[in-house]
């Protein structure tokens, strides 16, 4: 039996589905569309308990349309990327259980929940039936290896481990604990991912009742690179949130400005002081954040994050400016955030097989030498920034275009001139044996050096590609910031050495 | 005589009200509200010299209805919480004189003015004869004791003046004038409120001569403790600015985000990182941010600041969720806010009564032992944290909002051992004589304590409560400069011990 | 041959024009508006190459009227300032070919492009033949000097190499080169504006084949001094961006905030967390930004950038309250921003002819007594700060303006008398021989007094200025780190002097 949602919601979704001019080119008399009789089950009892993720639904496209229709439409005008979906999906709204009951065999989170075999996350594996090509860009990316780049590379992991773990103080110094995952998820997991397990199954109370559901560990966490208990990575919803899965949501910088914050990764303070930002917030209530494909000078004046790095762009006259990628650094050629030292974008979006001319996992060496084998070479480089150039065209001069590239690889080139200072100043620290290269991220003087590069040089960098947000290549951990560092590091190297010295002088006229 | 708005205003106002899908739910065709003579003889007069609040009181909801319709309303969706009205106000706008005229003989800044017997403040005890509960409810609060809460604790008190006071170079060292009470309301005293007096009359050159008017000091301030004239305590319009006293502004972040910035209370930042955040700026211009009650899932798909902590919740269906509340710490179990740790919310608003086990005025001891006497108990902390999770329920699941929960009480615990570690060498500091315990607010390295649990401490905790945020948990003065902290504590007390030696090793040998 | 853009574009501006409430003022009735041939030609081409320009301008006000349309307006409405335009420009569109082929002789960026003589930068001047009025005020200000003012100061001008020069170490200390141009204009020329110089004609590579074009130098830039290859100062498009040229976008305060941020001129961050900010971020987008004039209380409820230092603002009935204006100094009575110490406006927009009681560039000695010759005198200051009172008391009562200014006016004394301590710790490095006086802006210890002025001071004084943003006043670089600031001046000279006293004892014992 399919009822229709006319019937059940049609009196509140009247005033929903025609509100806002964003709304404006839904088909408002469309006929009504069918929800299928798992996901109506769901809804009658989900409509009582959890209301707000019910309504979210509701307000959204996977509510309003079904695949069948999807693929009517002209293809660049569609947002799914198959040609075809199995029948049971084809002809039914995109409902709760359409997609919380795929491919349920590699699902370690799946129950019986009130007579419904259903999964606790749907995951990019799921929504492949129908955004499979999004699915398969993404899951090549850095963000979809967000967790292990991070956490099973031994140097970055040394960082988490000591700036979270616990400290307390022991004779002669501080000890700290390992880091807890609870922590771990409030910071550098929160954006990267965890890697979810199941640990069998759970009672919980809730309004209805004690349930028994699958314990998932860490629970929540919607990181980018999350590993999911069907083995896949990433969630969609770090930036289609559930349950509106909304296209505008995903094109506002808002959604990016979850985690792309300084002082580390700056891009979206960077776009709130720039003029395309400036744009935005002046005149962005205007503009169209729904269309497929999306209309550069007709849709919006000025880029958001997505324009220029994800989305499907067409000229007015509905030439293809940019194709849509899920594949967010498939347009860049030169990975900005130093580690240490800027660099070519690496070729997997697994980085912890890259290893240094020192053989450690970083992309560059401690002299700022790329480790050319795992990145891409100059002419990808070069034809990606031909490709990001092509965006940039449609509204600037080429003129103005190449000045503006070619100042940001001279500001990428000083930036690293000014990183081999500070680490030249931190050569001579390991030297003179008042700091102990081991693990180069974990002394106080080595946090002064990762301040350098992952604080200020990436601050200055981001600031001129992203043009005009100047306060972030100046004052505001940018050049102020690089110059003082220096000056901080070498006089507090200059004091350990002068310390180690004295303490050296008086232990040798006590052995005496 | 009784004129309507109708004839004063109509051609204006019809424009105004119906502008905006917000206003939609106002009766456009409503009869003509009368304004009672006493207000028309303001507005005549006012309208000329002061329009911006004229106008804007125009747009406000107090224009256009009376008291008697209000009560007309059902009492969910009232806006005013008594039962009746005085009969002189009941039939009319609640106007310029209906509110600056209330309660004269409890008013020290009362006042002739044209002719009319006025109060220059409109004091939350004003407010009181329609909005009683609100009035009654803030007034316990810790918001409403602002002012005594940090002026009458020695303890703060003397942070106070050690942050605000103006420095000057006295022979071996800095002195400090008082703080001014000018610099204190640019400063603590904005957010917290001044106590106001009123020194008698003064003459002053209007646009329209000369005229008598009370001498309020210090003025302007509307922290949210404002002592009034009248005793009490509070200003609404904090956050129901004058004169349209919006609960659309109310309900919206920026609100808030006045007071609660970072470093300190970084509530505001970690919102519009975190996905509530997103959510908002995204998609929020489509929301109902006036509606009572307000319907999660219809009204609004994110929670605002005012959703979680004050306003009347309900279901679409209508079913309560959370009643409005203007006791904004009412649905709080801990208090994220370390003095120096955090602790179990106080029991009252006074917070100078409190007495810890070292007969200190703070909630905790400098171990982190809470002063449990003055707190709430873990009973009552426990059905607030329920009743907190009732909101949450309504659009994660049970399992998601536990884990949530037990996150924020480890990063609860985890950050308050980090302080307790500050607290250690701090503690040794004072035990070798390099600082002076007496008042354990005013020196360099015991202000670098401060920042380890009032700047760090806070930003990692109100990350993790209101999830999402991690750069403010990780970088952005989170886990990375609580690290920090205790490094530069611990060579800072070094250094200071060694130069004491020094010191006293040359005063010794001077002395031979 | 002239034809209309209604033939042109007619379909797809009939959907743009009308969208949004902020339009609603535009005829959409109106005949249609002539485009010259040539701007015909540009558009035939561009509107294929760069289409986002294109339909930019579409939406322009200046697509859809003529200058003599615009005369036709009641002065008070109007939005040019000439009484009259030449008549070959007053009957059609503000066309492309109309800007960029003005005043031809001037235009050392003058150069053929596909039949048509053309300059690249339309400048001040060429703006000028509709809006003189605007060009003749901003030509006088500080931001049209803004480039000499920073570069031809050899003070600043120090400050700038020292903080932008990219360092290397040499024995005994660190060395740095001389600032890049690109990085000058990544930093302070991004915001400051550089000297734009035609080094002759270059071949460029675009989508239609190679073309010759004049090779601009530095480019791209649009800082608001910058000085053009006409000789003019200043670009219109640093606020009104090209090609909307948008009135409600140069009030809005994103527009001012692409320079105006914090550390070192916080206006917008401090505009952000202020109750007018909260008013504007709350309601604002119901407000009304392209009325000419603008209505206090009926376009706007609370103030931006604009409405106190630009804009001509008048009552609901019409009289002005203050005239439009684009010297944005000409309200202003204090200038806030500490050079080191905060002093009356300087008279002239070029400030390097000031010189101080040291003959040094700068408005106050190093004591803070004015160089009273080059500033505004005390009566100028009291008319000034009279006429901003004006706009204040439309909302505010006389009591609370006078109190609100009086404090800005103890605040300034305050955080000047703060500058003096940090400047009488510095001197005492320079007398003791640990500092160089010579360049009093580039050594560590110096750095460290600019902090207190350049970002504290002025943080402080800001927050007071604007009301509201007591954090910036408080904890976020404010009294906090106003008085920490000079503790660890002070903690840093004693080390400084300390390590000399033994480096002096250390040489005459090898000596002796």
């Amino acid at each position: 039996m399919v009822r229709t949602i006319q019937t059940c919601l049609g009196g509140i979704l009247s005033g929903v589905l025609l509100s806002g001019p964003a709304q404006a080119a839904e088909p408002s008399a469309a006929p009504p569309i069918k929800i299928s009789q798992e996901s109506q089950a769901c809804i009658k009892c989900h409509e009582l308990y959890t209301p707000g993720i019910v309504r979210d639904w509701q307000k959204s496209l996977h509510a309003r349309t079904t695949p069948r229709q999807a693929l009517l439409q002209e293809e660049i005008n569609r947002r799914i990327s198959v040609t075809a979906v199995p029948e049971e999906l084809a002809g039914v709204a995109v409902g709760c259980y359409e997609c919380h009951s795929r491919n349920a065999d590699t699902h370690k989170d799946h129950f019986r929940h009130n007579g419904y075999m259903i999964n606790v996350i749907v995951s990019p594996a799921d929504c492949k039936v129908c955004h499979e090509k999004e699915v398969v860009q993404y899951t090549g990316t850095k963000k979809a290896h967000a967790v292990g780049n991070l956490m099973s590379n031994p140097v970055y992991h040394g960082l988490v481990q000591t700036v979270t773990g616990v400290k307390r103080l022991v004779p002669g110094g501080m000890a700290q604990d390992p880091a807890t995952m609870t922590t771990l998820t409030d910071t550098c997991l929160g954006c990267h991912g965890a890697v979810i397990e199941v640990k069998g199954m759970k009672k919980i109370q809730t309004p209805v009742g004690e349930i028994s559901v699958p314990d998932l560990s860490p629970w929540p966490n919607q990181g980018v690179g999350r590993v999911n208990p069907d083995g896949s990575m990433g969630t969609c919803t770090s930036c289609h949130s559930r349950h509106t899965f909304s296209i505008e949501m995903a094109r506002k910088p808002a959604t990016c400005g979850q985690c792309h914050l300084d002082p580390d990764v700056p891009a979206y303070n960077v776009y709130n002081a720039s003029k395309h930002g400036n744009l935005y917030y002046s005149l962005g209530s205007k503009w169209n954040f729904t269309a497929v494909p999306w209309k550069l000078g007709e849709d919006f004046q000025s880029p958001t994050c997505a324009t220029c790095h994800t989305s499907l762009v067409v000229k007015p006259n509905g030439a293809i400016i940019a194709e849509r990628t899920h594949d967010f650094g498939a347009r860049l050629w030169v990975r900005l955030f130093g580690l240490p030292y800027s660099h070519p974008q690496p070729v997997k979006g697994d980085t912890t097989i890259i290893r240094n001319s020192d053989g450690l996992p970083l992309p560059t060496n401690l002299s700022g030498q790329p480790a050319s084998a795992f990145l891409i070479t100059p002419d990808e480089q070069q034809r990606r920034q031909k490709g990001m150039q092509t965006i940039c065209i449609n509204c600037h001069g080429t003129s103005w275009t190449e000045g503006h590239f070619n100042r940001l690889a001279a500001t990428v080139k000083e930036t690293d001139a000014m990183t081999l200072v500070a680490t030249q100043l931190l050569a001579d620290a390991w030297q003179a044996g008042v700091a102990d290269k081991t693990i180069p991220f974990d002394e106080a003087i080595e946090k002064q050096w990762l301040r350098q590069w992952l604080f200020y040089g990436n601050s200055v960098r981001y600031a001129s590609a992203m043009s005009g947000a100047f306060d972030y290549a100046a004052f505001k951990n940018g050049w102020w910031e690089m110059s003082e560092d220096l000056e901080r590091m070498r006089d507090k190297i200059e004091t350990m050495k002068w310390v180690k010295e004295k303490k050296e002088k008086k232990e040798k006229k006590e052995h005496d």
